[in-house]
């Protein structure tokens, strides 16, 4: 079980970003019982999209997969508000929603999804392991190349 | 808390519809423990789609959230039957899943979601404020622009 | 309440697949208090996909219809793991996702779901009716036609 979520981020080289404010009515995150339902997260950092535009034309399976990371980032910075930051709280990941912005005929939405998952797997274990769905679609809020939602268990 | 939702509706110029019947082989709500999940709703009223075709050629986002709005209340209707119409028994929305029908390089299905949010917004005040998914999609049944599913709690 | 899905399946001709492994980093399934989220299910037999391709042009209707009836015995593979093959322990079927690869101007996803819905309520009767939400989609992960995720309900 993480306890220190930002030792172990800036071990690898990351760190949690501000949490984002949503862009449009609705809110980051609702908690219900021990779950927590993030809102779809885009690649968002300091205020700007990692990728934008359909895989693979305008961006790469590599880059998606940054941008994916970046989309759980987002989430987790949501999580870590609503925990206030202690992380013993934290359950398991329940579930992954990715919806990845691409052309007719990828065939990888999976491989682009894994730069969310494995970071999730890379930073909790076998708390980390998620449910999840990965499809292919034809755009997303502000040009996006992936959406992202996260279910996430915390004790209460 | 919103204890008389149909004469909210009302003051609103408002009202609900009967609860729509499912097109296909399954059933307009499920509850489990205190949750409420609702099928996917389309923009129907009087039995005719609100709004067909892709955002923004078929139809505009203004009336996309027109058909976003009527989307919610179709699902109210469902969860209205579901309380037998006491809404002193809802609790909150938590999730709500946006999916429009657009073409490629939309990229506002955040604004379009928004006429569903904000009606939920206006409707149950902080109780309405809910998670979100808003993606696009190259097409829905029955030709429909927008597609809106929810999970609700209540108390049992 | 089905006691013994195994010989049910069989009188209908059918049987469950060896749990198909995740093609990418995550789990099959997560149980969270009595839900079991199954990820997303592609209509893999015996290794090989019964579908490619968008509705209708690659598959007919009909070919989907198989497809997706293919993914829920594959989900529910998983869910016969999780439950130790003892099906007293089903509750119901809360919630079904289906994502239909298609073109642009296909309107029948729901009836492509339906193959997925319906083999639930043959299984599983009035436990079988869930929630559904149905859409089409761009592209899904090694071209599949179909992608249908599900959330079931056990006893502990």
């Amino acid at each position: 079980m993480v306890m220190d979520l930002h030792g172990k981020l800036a071990s690898m080289g990351l760190e949690l970003p501000a949490a984002p404010k949503p862009v449009a009515a609705y809110v980051p995150a609702v908690r219900h019982d021990n779950v927590i339902y993030i809102s779809g997260q885009l690649p968002l950092l300091a205020g700007k999209l990692l990728a934008t535009g359909p895989v693979p034309s305008a961006v790469t399976v590599e880059q998606a997969q940054v941008a994916a990371r970046q989309c759980v980032l987002n989430a987790l910075a949501i999580v870590d508000q609503m925990i206030d930051g202690d992380w013993s709280r934290f359950g398991q990941v329940i579930r992954l929603g990715a919806f990845v912005c691409c052309e007719t005929g990828f065939t990888a939405q999976h491989l682009v999804a894994n730069g969310a998952s494995e970071l999730l797997g890379e930073l909790f274990g076998k708390a980390g392991h998620h449910a999840r769905a990965a499809v292919g679609v034809i755009a997303l809020p502000l040009g996006a190349s992936i959406e992202v939602e996260l279910a996430v268990a915390v004790t209460t």
